[in-house]
């Protein structure tokens, strides 16, 4: 199966939704990006619709937009 | 593993993101509780932390709170 991505910026809400993420569908299903440090993934993450961290994209492109961290506004501060 | 439950109440969002979460996680980890139609199953989603559906209870008693649908009290009417 395709992987998921979890896109985060470090943020204490997101650390417990990854933990939860990666408890739930297990850590060999999921791609972790931190992206307050690869900021190079900041544009791909909004392409795929990604409004706030954390959250999940998934394999069959919805992302799932889980408790809320920070905006993409705050990522790119 | 005891299984997670995936509060919803038949929103277009709500059944959006239980055919991911379904995906991810499998059926046979979830239990699927329609708490507009089950509404005696409201008080113990408060309890558990549930602020908005569509929400996923984990094992370990975490709320995710999943993209918005509907506030507990939209839920309630």
């Amino acid at each position: 199966m395709e992987k998921s991505i979890f896109y985060h910026a470090g943020c204490p809400v997101c650390l417990s939704a990854e933990h939860d993420i990666v408890n739930l569908i297990g850590v060999e299903s999921v791609e972790i990006v931190h992206i307050g440090e690869k900021r190079n993934r900041i544009a791909e993450a909004e392409k795929a619709g990604v409004k706030s961290v954390p959250a999940l994209l998934t394999p069959n492109g919805n992302v799932l937009h889980i408790n809320y961290g920070a905006s993409m506004a705050d990522v790119k501060g």
